[in-house]
């Protein structure tokens, strides 16, 4: 038997392949799935079954794609509509060599969740682990924002989902869950991605939760869901294009890549670090820092205009490409040959962004000079470290605020790490503001300062 | 936090690297050990600590030259000399970022093994995860056979280890051994790699075990115990040549290899399947086909002879002198370039062996052809699936008992899947037997053969 | 400035990569042309031109493929009629950045064939390098017998096309031909891979030929052209499908692949090495060592039959069927999971070859003994080093010649270094020979052994 | 025969392995040099033979720790005394297989410079390639600088060794030199990266001279001896430590490496764009780009002071570490983990340096601000392309030439690609000017737009 964990780099997404007796079965594969296909190979085995524990919101699923490489079959929840795959139900079971699969119906994440438990039966019937995909994950629990119509049921379902069917397995099982640290399907989930149900109950906060208790919080908590979450659900439930047809970015020079703008009204999507893009960009890019990119860019990015990258390298081009497939935005036609030195060795006219450190802007603060902080972490964030005095709105709710926002003042755009104050900056000059700044530190560090300084 | 599991291929040896806060630790380090240091990097960590959880018997540790390498500090039980590193004690811990370390002492399969569990301090200081080194398999429990004098102490004291020390911690710990399936170090071990301390409690037999049915099984099982453990012991104790300094073997013509076996009496080892050693191979040559490597190499090989590799191709050689290094035998000097092609190639002569299915087997022996079927298993496989009529010879004890064996009459090599009876095959032709062939099958295979012809 | 060598291990085919200012050519692409596009990416240039130097008879083509990934055009001879690409004429010019390209028309080993020269105007317009396709090797030229209706004509205008429109480019010309040393399309080439015209002016032997000496010589030189030949030419005229829908061959235990053969006629394609063909392989099966298969695949696989793969390890099927697709063969559907350790463990009947060394054959020609040696190299090879007694049949040839052969006697397989005498001795095997045997080692050597012996 | 070109990124180093009949030789092998053994090896040859066509005077030679590596010998030019190897005289030869070798004396370069030809002799005695060294590069010929109490000497040498030791060798003949494009040893090679003599005879600048005009040239021309020059050629003739045994440098939170700067002195070597670190960097870091390394590097580092390195990412650290190992500097000892976001989170303070684009500069200094432009290209580069009004500074000059900079003025730091003007700007930084900024452009485009805009 082997079971082996594939992450899908920059959307946090963790899928499974796992199998015995020359047989192997895949959870939740991600849309760039060949590498199943290579595992399995190197196991001398053929997958024969693919399951989604659930309709995925956050990520292109891979199942179709897969399944026409391999011939497997496709399952998930019978209790929502897709035009492909196999519906199961609570107790069916599914056996590859001496390891046994068992569905339970765990609605609660969405209406069709479920889970699967794992035997080896050489050992026992009994499941040594189960594949919680987005209804409980290591230190967290899915969300119950995704269905709104539903919210009120669903929250419900999760609860009795987590008590009544995956905590009796035991204390002793394995968890695997869809989603780690980092991803937009979970608020607060464990960097650790090890545990089982008997750790869990004892320190995931979620399932501490009195039932009254865990529904007033879910129905309270504030969950983004950003505009390609439809999308997702969409293609998910009924088919995208296949990897293998899409036709790769083509390297373009300076002057093919700025008549691309030019002309073609191609969106320059920026990936570098939030140092490089404020020393200098492409007048009208929007920045989304590479290390960010799961989180942020579906808030951005339009499924229907040509976008063109640009990156510290040809490697980030194409992993920026790969994030974005995997998010079925299959429209960056091209990339910047060269990089910036390409563009500035043209002569072309670039923007930057001045740069504000923590002990500078405390300094500005301290002498009321006439600024605006920027706040754009989210409402919790703020809530815990507060960033006073200074403006909050959350970075995905950004483009919808900037009529609110002075244009007089000079902003300066914070964040917890500098990469959501790179985008809004970003957003801000796109839109014409003039006199934008980018704080580059911690929420924490300029807390750290706030308070040392005010004790001295 | 992240966690990572090594193996080292052919030794079915697991070592672990984990950390937090940018601090590493390393558990049971293979020799070839530079894998860690990358993998440190790449998670932006330093390896401070390195643990050794026995003094390994089946390979050699990495320790001393991971230590050299990365400057981090060495532990391991106190119960034991060595000659470096530091002995630790019950209840010490150690801490990396919210990781921590807790040592449990567990004498049993040696008499310093310790156990180290693992706490995730962001959630709970109790464990979420054990490393139990040879103390507990999946499936499995450590041997108690390598200390002879001790062995009756050490069989009591492995009972109480795993009942008193680390069955304690909780149905929900997750555990995480030093070997898996085809190790030496565990007689059924599962295939599996992951497991709980509950999951092990319904189903590991050798915990359902009363005390005293422990023990007498314990001293009652056989092992085997090859002669290179001794010498492991010894390495791992006092160190031994750091891999960076180790000359690689080169490759030779078969000019040059021909005159290295008859001028300075090299040890042709092939390496190949045993379909290709039994179609030709250098005379006097020694076979392990290298999926077998691990569990047979030590057993026939000595470290004061020079060792010539015969392989498929380059990289085959590569990775059989990777495995020897991990078992200490530094002596691999030379390989045959081009293979057996140029072996024949150059005219020179070769040996081959007679091959033999199931079905022609069974007829000879049923048309009582005067042949010997010297099956190499060990007594508990033959036991459980006999071969009769045969002789019984544990591959590992055929060189002392050749001489019992009939020169006149035809041997046929026997074993579970024709690996081991290759081994014995080559061993034969060495002592000159003159008539030897080899069953290349399993016994399986044959004995379902036996039972359909019989009721046929 | 850059070019790259692109090798089609098996095939001896040498393609080329290069370009400048952001663009790239590249020169008779191979049908797995994933590479190219990655080369020009890493280089920041976009393939602009793909040329064709003749319609190639022994591999796939990648044009087609790799125009429809890149935006490509493909440019060819306009004396063939292609269902693709555009024809081009004498003196016709692409410019890439600084770097020109030249066609000069050079019919000869096909109609339409062209050369290309190079030319870098930083510092001339006259030609540095000149990419030859089949019509000049290093150390060779081009074969002239693939359009036997043209043959006296092509011929003359090779001849003309060597010394009219090559040669004089000039002694100091770097020359990058189609193939390398152990082609189907050469005869002898260098195995260096670096040469320039004046070097191949003065020791090519096929330039120091007279007009008169080169046609007759061409005329009566032995070529051998496997049946593939003119499938290839179709494909590479009219396309073939994309390598990016073909599936993959499945990894298939040795129930299923027994079933495969017994209910569909599966033919299984051995590609070990001849000692483990020898040792043991499935009774039927066709042997062609993954080190020959460039040259000797395409006489004896049909296109129309399943081929299952028997190989030493999983990347060796890969290899194998990376090769067969090369040369259009798109109908290997499995490969035998496990390889012959899987087959044999599962108690399948397996057949065997004897092997016999030089010396032994030697022996056994010197006592007269009753048996045939089948050698089966070329006429020309068994001109050079005679293997009397015996009887030359060419291995092309040796599917029509069975009838022809003794069924009685002993059959000894011999060829230069036992891969063309494996295959032989399966096909005998597969025609119901039973006494067959094959010889492994090398011509050479057993002419050293005849020699020295008969001296003694 | 094989041979395979060896590339030290980042040095513009060429290096060959080449080899026939189971031996191979290398010439001018770089210090990180496991790659030649392991190209041997799949070659299935050993290497045997070492050759240094001179004493390097721009990379650490890998010859003696290949040597140890290998046991191979070591050849090199006998007028010249080295701790190792062995010296060689015109007209020595030595054979691999059916390749021989055979040494030409070709003092100039250097005193003890030779070249080797290269012949196929199953072709021909007569060379069909040269190993050319320093001593005649494509497009351009070796510099004569190096030891300047011999120069007048070495320049006539030079002219003697090209015309009548090596272009006597045939048009025909391929030259292999030790170094491309980009190379501080050569002023204006070509970027391709294949040519022969008969192209060189027609095209090469160098070689169109005249003895006299030859000798006035090179006399008169302009090179920068960078000063690890003098601490390379010591290494070569004395020999170096070897690489194995090198530390690898650790990476170090932004704590550790903070208190490196404060506690230790370390030096902070930023190895990112200029855009990146105009962005932020770490005050008083010394930025030298990854893309300019080779170039740049041995002007501004110390021996014996330790380095921190700040990098993109690790990879990026890894490869700045490979460059200035590459260079003989070994202190490299850490790298910041995390990079600049790290430094920023942690709320450490940083620097930044204005960019301005080739419009902006052009608006300023049309309407006269009161800046300087301080030009770092080298004179030669400024004669061709004035950057009026400015001061031409070379940039490897700069460090002694800061005091006569204007502390009260905004100055503009401006190169060609701005590689050397982000480094000027940090050199400047460094000696507490405050008002620097960098011009990010080419020196083409900005004299493009002054064109242009003057028409206007």
């Amino acid at each position: 038997m082997f079971l082996e964990i594939v992450h899908a780099e920059g959307l946090s997404h963790l899928s499974y392949i796992f199998g015995d007796g020359g047989k192997a079965a895949v959870i939740d594969p991600r849309r760039d799935c060949k590498i199943y296909a290579d595992i399995a190979n190197s196991r001398g085995a053929r997958i024969t079954h693919i399951f989604e524990t659930h309709c995925h919101e956050d990520f292109v699923s891979g199942a179709l794609e897969l399944a026409r490489r391999t011939g497997a079959e496709i399952y998930h929840g019978h209790a929502l509509a897709f035009r492909y795959g196999t519906g199961v139900r609570e107790g069916e079971t599914f056996d590859l060599g001496n390891l046994s699969l068992k569905v339970i119906e765990t609605p609660g994440h969405t209406p069709e969740s479920i889970c699967l438990t794992l035997s080896d039966r050489v050992y026992s019937e009994r499941p040594v682990a189960v594949f919680t995909g987005d209804t409980l994950f290591i230190g967290d629990a899915g969300r119950t924002d995704l269905f709104p119509a539903m919210r009120d049921e669903l929250v419900e379902k999760l609860y009795d989902s987590l008590h009544r069917k995956i905590m009796p397995l035991g204390d002793h099982v394995i968890i695997y869950p869809a989603h780690g640290e980092g991803s937009v399907c979970a608020k607060k989930p464990a960097s650790r991605e090890f545990s089982t149900l008997g750790f869990e109950r004892q320190s995931n906060p979620m399932l501490a939760r009195s039932r009254k208790d865990f529904i007033q919080h879910n129905l309270w908590e504030e969950h983004h869901a950003p505009p390609y979450f439809w999308q997702m659900q969409k293609f998910n439930r009924e088919g995208i294009p296949l990897v293998a047809k899409l036709p790769e970015p083509k390297p373009e020079n300076a002057e093919n890549f700025a008549a691309a703008i030019d002309q073609h009204g191609l969106l320059v999507l920026d990936v570098r670090s939030p140092e490089a893009f404020a020393g200098a960009h492409i007048p009208d890019s929007l920045s989304i820092p590479l290390d960010r990119f799961s989180l942020m860019a579906g808030w951005f990015l339009p499924y229907d205009r040509t976008i063109g990258l640009v990156a510290e390298r040809a490697e980030d081009a194409a992993k920026a490409r790969l994030f974005l497939m995997r998010m079925g935005f299959d429209n960056a036609s091209m990339y910047l040959a060269g990089g910036m030195t390409a563009w500035t060795g043209a002569g072309k006219s670039f923007a930057s962004i001045p740069t504000v450190d923590a002990e500078e802007l405390r300094r500005r603060i301290a002498i009321r000079e006439d600024l605006l902080v920027l706040d754009v972490r989210s409402r919790t964030e703020y809530a815990e470290i507060p960033s006073d005095p200074s403006q909050n709105t959350w970075i995905g709710d950004l483009p919808r605020q900037l009529n609110a926002l002075p244009r007089d003042k000079k902003i300066v755009a914070f964040c917890s790490n500098g990469q959501r104050a790179i985008i809004a900056a970003s957003l801000l000059q796109q839109a014409n503001f003039r006199r934008v700044e980018v704080y580059l530190g911690s929420d924490k560090a300029y807390k750290a300062l706030q308070i040392s300084k005010k004790a001295a």
